[in-house]
């Protein structure tokens, strides 16, 4: 799977210019063809009936599976009665497509009740990807699934394994996303509070008996709740398990009873592989990990999600059964569930972050130094009573007309034409305390000089309530280099950028950073399009947390006619 | 208030023609510009926190006050998060403005979220009229309103009165909308069941300590809800109480306790007054009454909506206080509140019904026979499992793109463009039994000829479970003449043409279609546009239950583009 090469400067040589791995695929390329109903669906992923955004009926989605170099084509029917929606596919850097991107306000008008839209998207690279809803909340109401792009036949990867599985991690609400969003807009200022369960593969444990905010029918005893065997394993087999996270908030951490797992791939790179009892997983994310079947076989064991980073003693853990063959496989294991690691061990989720390199035989060389530096610097801001995230002092809020749109268009009108800050106030911001009540809400766009290296470091600071949170950062339409991850205010005049790994350092297209500390990444700015780089916090980038890049879109072919109407695009064609 | 006019003759002469009788007042006509953010607040109108679509913050947003002749201009800014929002001006016929009908599918796209919408459009006749949302069953959600549209200043009303107050009738769910809408696509068919309470300006009372499908925050002593004064008379005097309903499902009774109401205006058009103890009123309709304050003012009294035509035993009546100037106005009356005629009377409604004809002094002659006349079949249909209504075998299925542009623009694909039939199987159909599985889901149009007089019988039959309900149904952008009320099936080769009222009958744009009954309208196709004719009752016209007229279309200006940007229209300018 992923990266198909058995030869290291062959992988390394496909790997530097975009797409061209394309081309060895591209004889075998074949178009996959789904077609999606997007409605709403009385659920019970929890034992709590919700109405959810489902695929087909279905939350989460089915997976999409297709192999490297295959056309995927999604033929999405709104058949929701007034919400519009669009979807983003994850980790696919939509390469000379960058309208199917699927991000509402930034690559496309959203795709209106009873119209039909149809994304088509090339998927350039082996690896596990995900989609999901990108359009205000929406995501958290279930529309969300993964994707499993294969290595095509004959390429051998880096390791092996008999099966593969996908595991989906979610964090999950009772309140509808409505609910949510006005609270986050309202004065004052509502969060949506800790979530009421974790999904494993769309499926959780809520317990009906206990008074919560807003309660309704709920039932134990539905079958589309409660635990469930995740798969079977047959002793002494090795499986890949692609695991993917799109939570709304959560950070987690994933392990399997008594089982070590082998880190291999992680957004669709291979890593030099190390071996954890327990995966962090950040909203965003998703990782290939190997697993032997060689514990005792008479027995089942627990595959267990727990929420890190946040104190969130109500969230009961998400709990799933791994099946040895011969077993019941919906026999409990004799064991307690585990409880996971501490939730406030920061340490112990940077240093894995570290851990995570590139493959020694999958080294994409990073360009030495960068055109440009960008210095985001993320506060928590009380703007006119509302609650916002900035960045540089700017809360990002999606114009009504797409970006991409406009700026091939020159629709100047239509988003904030001052372009936002590279820099913050270096000497002046104690990032160990809050940010005073400043910040502009607004739409600006970096303009990236197309072809350059960009550098961005992303620095946290105190939030109003004087704490720092893990902030998963997201970029569309590239991978980039992680560079480095450290602890305190960056410090661009000191030693720092000769610590940063360029040696071999991983690709990938999320990235934490985490509390207190600062996360530095690289990236080639080399496909044409306008790109989201956002928290994958679905509160956070709600609130403002999040910037827009611009490169070349004057490469950007001619639009499709089906992404305007809306804002300042209606009329356009 | 209302038609303006000293003699009969100069008021029939006004009426005939559309828009007349704005020449009168244009002189002192103004310009009344209202600005409304739509957003989801939380609102507790029964006490129970729910989440409403407000007009500013308000949920029934506010009244809007013109004078006949004014132009109004409400600038809308869609600050719902991923929903689209369109609004609707019930009663005002749009002369020269068809676009500003704001129904979602028919008149316009959707306004989409982030957009700012401008209606703009003359009130041309005083009256009482009503606005709310027109897309999807957002209406229900709480976006409505009332219009009072005063006579131009130096005209004399039939009556006198000392002051005026609104009073705005609403029924109202605790489950979303979306819950309601799901519910009723949904295979089996799960309907809304009945309200949770009745309002009354937007308040009402709802009993928290009992158990319901979906509790939530309640609080009885919310200052949101519970009893209130509606307003404050002084004895002796006469108030004018404009009465609107916009009930998503029930037919109403509006009562005051000890008082007798003397009906004077019904849609907009003055009636020959008939004094009633209790007003029956159908979702869509408005009523003026006078109401003397002549009972023991030394206590206050009971103002009360109960439903009707429907055995809803679990809904409480809604109720509000009438206060005599000197009594604390939250004193509750020392009597009980008064309990409402029974619900399956239905032919003291019929008789209500046919005692509304046009006042002596205002009667607009109906022209002598029509061109065409459509006999118009209500059945309810399983259709592929799905629980639909028909009309004559179509279930209405709004098209991505609207009628109005796509017939302006000649885009045939938009729509069906095979006709629907004029009639029914008059000789097949025994009403009194449900209609077997059959049925179309469609958008087919009725393309009625400019300036023709058109007669519509509206034919109620029994629904699948064998029982006949009341169907308040609407007309856009016109008024009708209300010929006539009938039991059983209307017999057009029969006497029933000749026992039409074609001498008085009153002029409206709602009319009940009651329980085995039929009822006979008739109109000038006059007013160039795309018009929607519909049953009021918010789930049954989203099942289906109404049907489209074009006229004169190719004499309707330029579109604005404003309005398109959806379905087919994307492109168009």
């Amino acid at each position: 799977m992923m990266l198909p090469s058995p030869r290291p400067l062959v992988a390394a040589i496909l790997c530097l210019y975009l797409g061209s791995s394309l081309l060895l695929a591209v004889a075998d390329a074949k178009v996959r063809h789904y077609d999606w109903d997007i409605s709403y669906q009385k659920k019970s992923p929890d034992c709590f009936e919700k109405l959810a955004v489902t695929v087909n009926g279905e939350a989460p989605g089915p997976t999409i599976y297709a192999t490297q170099g295959d056309t995927v084509v999604v033929t999405v029917h709104n058949k929701l009665e007034t919400e519009n929606t669009a979807i983003h596919w994850h980790g696919i850097r939509q390469i000379d497509t960058p309208w199917a991107d699927g991000v509402a306000g930034v690559t496309q008008c959203p795709i209106l009740p009873g119209e039909t839209f149809t994304y088509r998207f090339v998927v350039d690279r082996a690896g596990t990807y995900m989609y999901h809803a990108h359009y205000g909340m929406q995501r958290v109401a279930g529309l969300n699934g993964m994707i499993v792009v294969s290595v095509p036949d004959g390429f051998v990867e880096p390791f092996t394994y008999d099966e593969e599985h996908t595991v989906l991690l979610e964090d999950w609400w009772h309140k509808s996303v409505y609910d949510q969003a006005t609270g986050l807009s309202a004065k004052p200022f509502v969060f949506v509070g800790e979530p009421q369960s974790l999904l494993i593969n769309g499926r959780g444990i809520f317990n009906c008996s206990k008074p919560v905010p807003a309660t309704g029918t709920c039932n134990t005893s539905s079958p589309d709740c409660g635990l469930r065997s995740l798969f079977t394993v047959v002793p002494g087999k090795t499986y890949l398990l692609r695991i993917g996270s799109l939570t709304s908030l959560s950070s987690l951490s994933f392990e399997i009873e008594g089982h070590s797992m082998t880190v291999v791939e992680a957004d669709g790179h291979y890593v030099r592989p190390f071996v954890v009892r327990n995966l962090f997983i950040y909203s965003g994310e998703t990782y290939s990990v190997l697993v032997k079947a060689d514990q005792d076989p008479r027995r089942n064991y627990w595959a267990t999600s727990h929420m890190v980073g946040r104190n969130a003693s109500t969230t009961p853990s998400g709990k799933a059964i791994v099946n040895y063959v011969g077993n019941d496989p919906q026999m409990t294991p004799p064991t307690a569930p585990t409880t996971g690691p501490p939730w406030n061990n920061t340490a112990i989720r940077v240093e894995q972050s570290r851990a995570i390199v590139a493959h020694p035989g999958y080294v994409v060389p990073a360009p030495a130094r960068a055109d440009r530096t960008l210095l985001l610097l993320n506060t928590q801001n009380n703007i006119d009573g509302h609650i916002k995230w900035t960045i540089n002092g700017v809360s990002l809020h999606f114009p009504a007309t797409p970006y991409l749109v406009s700026m091939k268009h020159g629709l100047t009108a239509a988003y904030d034409q001052r372009p936002p800050l590279d820099s913050y106030d270096l000497m002046g911001h104690d990032i160990s305390a809050p940010a005073p009540t400043n910040g502009t809400i607004g739409s600006p766009v970096y303009r990236l000089a197309f072809d350059s290296v960009v550098d961005v470091v992303l620095q946290n600071s105190n939030m109003l309530n004087n704490m720092s949170e893990t902030h998963p950062w997201h970029l569309h339409g590239h991978d980039f280099w992680v560079l480095g991850h450290g602890d305190g205010k960056f410090d661009p005049t000191a030693d720092a950028w000769r610590l940063l790994n360029v040696k071999d350092p991983i690709m990938k297209n999320t990235v934490p950073l985490h509390p207190d500390g600062w996360t530095a990444i690289r990236f080639h700015a080399n496909n044409p399009g306008v790109w989201l780089f956002h928290c994958h916090i679905e509160a956070h980038v709600f609130m403002g947390m999040g910037v827009v890049f611009e490169e070349g879109v004057e490469r950007v072919r001619r639009l499709p006619s089906s992404i305007m109407g809306c804002g300042h695009s209606k009329g356009l064609h």
